[in-house]
């Protein structure tokens, strides 16, 4: 156990005025991502996290106020976190840019073996357990996958641009249907265990786009 | 509360050899695939589907013994109920292969309509859960899905036999293609609660379909 969570078990609060104060509650969030992508929301207790980190339970509801509130921030965090993540694949303009997309699902592939295809994708789960989640949650996750569209659209716009796409294509629609279809990929790769489900997504959509 | 169920609660024991024996536990089966359809396995309780049907929870252990137990049945039912309901768009030989499962589709569509998009796919909901279920499903959901590829690359079969797809078109992997988005399409319906996700992908799947 660090320094800064037996000062904080001592005290009975966090120890606001610490450096560790920032890390306890990014290691809480650290984890909450890693627990919640596998397990979403509902059956993630906040007693796992808390164990996973060492971190008692006063200052998670210090940090947070409410389980509700800790998974909005963990939205957040992974919604920038993707946006970034994306930016870096769909704005290198050293590539064709359909192939980058192409190359986003392939890291994203890497990803889900890294931890062998048992963590999905944070708002899709979340996405999947709305009809037991705070209906707070359906606005902000729907914004979520409004962003992450209107990235990918953005990058369609360049392959018309540059001819890979047809003038016809409605990239707004393409690139809804590409999050749809993905997130269904996420979501049987993870049943399976295996990474065929993104593979056979990704070669249809790609193989179908070419041809609009 | 029916006689049944009163007669049930006076002995302590379900009625085995009145004809409401089927009745409760059908009735159970009924509520388990509702509840479960909009919330998944884990955040679904037992007292939640019982106060529903106004059962007693110790006719409930006694029909099934554990909700894992219970979860399996719904499984097989829900598969069964769906491949009869597949069977009954996709071997209508009056209409052309491709627009039988559109036909599907539409039917999909309007059975998340008239449950204003709160409940989606038994199957997918669990899949999705996998992280937290007990391992014995992930076999028994694959299965399904297996099944109902099954019958979708027949009706591709019959599509292609007929000019409707291409000779060189893959059945079985594109089966397996259309369930990964429609589940995506599903998820996606539930979250928005709107149909927008369901037109989407089955645009896309079947005009990319044709081109195949």
């Amino acid at each position: 156990m660090s320094d800064l969570v037996k000062k904080t078990r001592r005290l009975g609060r966090p120890p606001k005025d610490v450096s560790g104060y920032n890390e306890s509650r990014e290691a809480l969030l650290q984890a909450g991502v890693e627990i919640l992508t596998e397990k979403g929301f509902s059956s993630s207790g906040i007693d796992e996290i808390l164990r996973r980190v060492g971190v008692p339970k006063g200052s998670f509801y210090h940090f947070f106020g409410s389980k509700e509130v800790f998974g909005a921030e963990l939205v957040t965090r992974y919604a920038a976190y993707f946006a970034c993540k994306l930016d870096r694949f769909l704005l290198d303009k050293t590539i064709p840019p359909l192939q980058r997309l192409r190359n986003f699902t392939a890291d994203a592939r890497s990803g889900m073996a890294r931890h062998e295809f048992k963590r999905g994708c944070l708002i899709g789960n979340l996405g999947q357990e709305m009809g037991t989640l705070p209906e707070s949650f359906r606005e902000q996750l729907r914004a979520v996958f409004h962003d992450w569209q209107a990235r990918v659209a953005h990058c369609f716009e360049e392959a018309k641009a540059c001819g890979e796409m047809g003038e016809m294509s409605d990239c707004h629609q393409l690139a809804a249907t590409f999050w749809i279809g993905w997130e269904g990929a996420v979501l049987r790769a993870k049943l399976d265990g295996t990474p065929e489900a993104l593979d056979l997504f990704a070669d249809f959509f790609f193989s179908s786009l070419s041809r609009k």
